[in-house]
């Protein structure tokens, strides 16, 4: 099958971080695509931020479209865009938010997130409303890094999440932790270890899901809400 | 006070009906900015319209700024975009939807929505939910007319809107309808006596948030959702 | 436009704050009606409070009625009354935390409330539940002074509010305060100053709330549940 | 024990129908009082008609307190002033409303309401939803019997009711039937066999109810909501 | 009336108090049945635990039914096979936690549960969402004390539990406590009394519960969720 | 991977049916175990037969682990005995419905579940509770089929699901259909055609849902709620 992973900010150094993560746990008969807009902001901290990835990302989805794209990724974790993008395609397309809290509840009764900014919070509650999660969502927690910070290394990223998660596991009586950000996918399994708590990434997630929806033969309902554009 | 009423949609026919609705109504003390963006679609009726609507509504918004608005109100029912809006300004950002919903469940204990399209169905629902209406929404019904229909006058709107709304009365137990597109803001009086229950109208409605909102000294928080956006 | 305020206890101080309110923030061309019962209790501190101020609080709904008032503010944070007092008029009847939620919901994607006995904690956290705004409303917590201290100055108000405002941004994940009493009216602005964060009025709210319904040619709904009451 | 039953309208015919209710269906050692204030409404058919009802609803609660009662019925289905009456006094208080919902949610897993007038389906509505109850509550239907109809036997009330059951069935997958007029206490065993579901009478719940919880000695808790009205 | 409690673990022990609580507060004219299944787990710790214990409790139904009961206790806090039980039987099945709850919720805004361990939170809390009552469960709490150990006396449960009470008290803001265990049930009284709270026991809860809805004349309702059990 | 179906009634079409839609949709290199307990009812309607097949179903558990399995579905739609089988077993556990409602809530904005028979409405409604779906879940609908008549084709099942489908398009304003019972497994593709709309089949979800969590090396989390079972 062919999957396609847009990230939706234009740091190519975090599109190379997801791809990595398809790379190493894809099915072997999964073809990868990874992008990203090149107009869209560096990193997407807000709304404005996720307005400005829209159209960019929208772009991207077509082009992996044209592709032959079977389903589709998209890497952040504001799950931007994601009801516009169902509407160009039949494959479905899954948000990183969306396959993370979905998987997490399988496996444990409860969850926290740990996301970057404070800014982040709000928008990923109102993600876990959206999705009828907040039965299963504990609390959503920043551990203040800045997106980029965890690209160029200055922050002590792992440090200050790794102090997040254990004020969870501590104060929010959760069995499992979410990462709240794409670009921390690659410290899932090292603060897993450290905090002795299930650490759940959701691009690994939603490329799984992925894969599993398309090998389900699930396509997305052209049924009002995600019927395709009206041409005007 | 300055308002600006920005219509996401380039339909300039819609823009005018906003600005005449707000002209009417208004405080004698109230300047209105009436604009849409010029490369948006003619009109919203979808997820992804919505999303090519939203960085021309955005430097609408920053217009606006300029001009001197102390509120800015999102002429479509869609409300498309207002949490980016907010981040961008410090007067409030209204809804349509918002502020019908919010004044609608003051005067009744129910309401019901007549939307244009069955595909606006499941993003008005989902606005409900957001705003945390669910309780007073009892159903959101679509009269099957495109919006731009409602502006040329070529499919009975009037007619199928009283039917959809009689059918409300009679199945969902409501006790006041709300109008779900900003074009159907002239109609308003004359359902309501044809129907003999309050029909709301979204745009008068953010107008008036709008003004009452300057007016009582509220100003967007900066505090984490809507805080301004991060320079990159 | 023509206004009532009733504030629904019997200490004259308060009514007159709320007017004090009313004259300096309304439109020019709105008249103001503020009154209370002389019957009613001095002070509103848990539901029988409430229940000895409700037949007051309607004779004052019924001369305003006669006065010729066009919205009617119901100046006591627990919202006492409303439902039966919307049975009586046509004019919009709001109530201070009512207002005071729904517009603090368009400023910010969460509140705390502060008011002043926990006794009254459980009846606002009623009344968030009732108006759909439990997704909004973080925390209701009080700051332990008796309403009628509120008016003699003996408490130290400001800085108890001050405190328990602090303790909020602190503990709660909030981005907006909403004072829950009446009788904090006069505090808002230097509270918003000493806090850095916005510190809303519900009786400023309402009263702006209330011009803006009128303004809107919105009238409670005569169908079920604000009917005018049968005659026996 | 000593068991206050208390009707809050002044129809003394619907005081004695409670009353002989009780008289039937109570533990053998339990002393009932069944009053009724004589100033309140005939009938409480909406939220105006309860205001008119409740001080002298209070009034009862403290004679019944005097007479040594050690729990307290209000014999309503709007569950007129539960909270405020429970300030007054130590012994549980329960609504007929209340104890009909908690008891049939037991013996069913959803239950519609049939009632008198549409104007107390959303009353009714609110109680589901403060008690927790809209999960199992399907739906409240009117029978279009005005609340006195009951007593002077003029309009078929037993057939009204009936034909509201079985629609009842028939439309809302539900359960159980619980009736919603405390003047509805004696038609309960005849509908049941009529219609072929458990129909459910909310003055016998809460009289048992009562029992019930003396025998198990719960008393109202008296930490903020229901602690003692402060004495001014 | 004939009643039956059921244990439904094979610690005779707890059994023998159940049947203690229920003989010091039952009706005169109650009969009661004490048993536990022979072959189900000593203590009920989980879900696996439940599952254990599941036939064995059914099987104890049966016999029950077959001596005549009326209405059935099952005396676990994690109210395992209530549903089940349903169909086998006409009478009223109540589970402990079920009774707790909703008797709690008469007498308090709000309540805090206190359980023995860990694992058993996430089990009541879903038995909350289940009945309705998180709106009132502020918080479900361990004491760190095994089930058992609540009878060979090993553990300091009185101190435990009181300590937990006070921390709920302390920063819950609730208003009476729930054990969440039946062989707690001879605590309840000196941990109100040194708590200062209302501590409501379930298993006495549903013991008279149960008398209440005999006495009603309340029976399970045979259509579609508690159906007879189909032949095979 | 290991992966194991266990279907917990003990009619062998039904896992071989189940197996079927494994050996057809699973990835190259998942290896299947299909197996069913022998002492459990034919099929599973209601609670009690439920009840009635968790040991079974918890030593077929306990024997694909034994196996190697990594992953577990339980390929009954009531999803039985899940939350103790995950206290067995590291590998994810995954139900039929809650596998069905996750998927398609990422297809589309909303779905009907139409199962079997009537009684087992209300324990998938209880399902969509407790998943957090009851904002997708428009109706739960029965085509009055009982299970075994899907296996020996006495019933014209495929028409009167077909029937079912039509009525939910009609009146649930839906975009996607689950079917509630594994034995409809086959019946998906052809209800798709014939209704033209998205038709959703659990166990094939549950099955891909499996590979993709283990592929994603998710395992249950075992702090609290499924934690090993504490040996006694």
């Amino acid at each position: 099958m062919k999957l396609a992973i847009i990230n939706p900010n234009s740091t190519e150094s975090m599109t190379k971080k997801c791809e990595e993560v398809a790379l190493k746990f894809k099915n072997p008969d999964t073809q990868i695509w990874a992008s990203n807009p090149s107009n869209s902001p560096k990193s997407i901290e807000g709304h404005f931020d996720e307005v400005k990835s829209l159209m960019g990302l929208m772009d991207e989805i077509k082009k992996a479209k044209e592709w032959g794209a079977e389903a589709y990724v998209v890497a952040c974790f504001d799950d931007p865009g994601l009801e516009a993008a169902r509407e160009l395609v039949d494959g479905p397309v899954i948000g990183i938010c969306e396959a993370a809290m979905h998987m997490t509840s399988i496996i444990s009764s409860s969850f926290s997130v740990v996301t970057t900014l404070n800014r982040s919070v709000p928008i990923i509650e109102e993600l876990s409303h959206k999705y009828g999660m907040d039965k299963f969502c504990r609390k959503v927690r920043a551990a203040d890094i800045p997106v980029l910070a965890l690209e160029d290394g200055t922050c002590n990223a792992m440090e200050k999440i790794e102090n997040e998660i254990l004020k969870a596991v501590k104060e929010d009586n959760c069995e499992a932790i979410i990462l709240g950000c794409a670009g921390m996918a690659d410290l899932t399994i090292e603060l897993s270890k450290r905090c002795n708590i299930p650490v759940v990434d959701g691009v690994l997630c939603a490329i799984k899901m992925a894969e599993s929806m398309v090998g389900a033969k699930l396509q997305t309902s052209k049924i009002n809400a995600y019927a395709y554009p009206i041409e005007k």
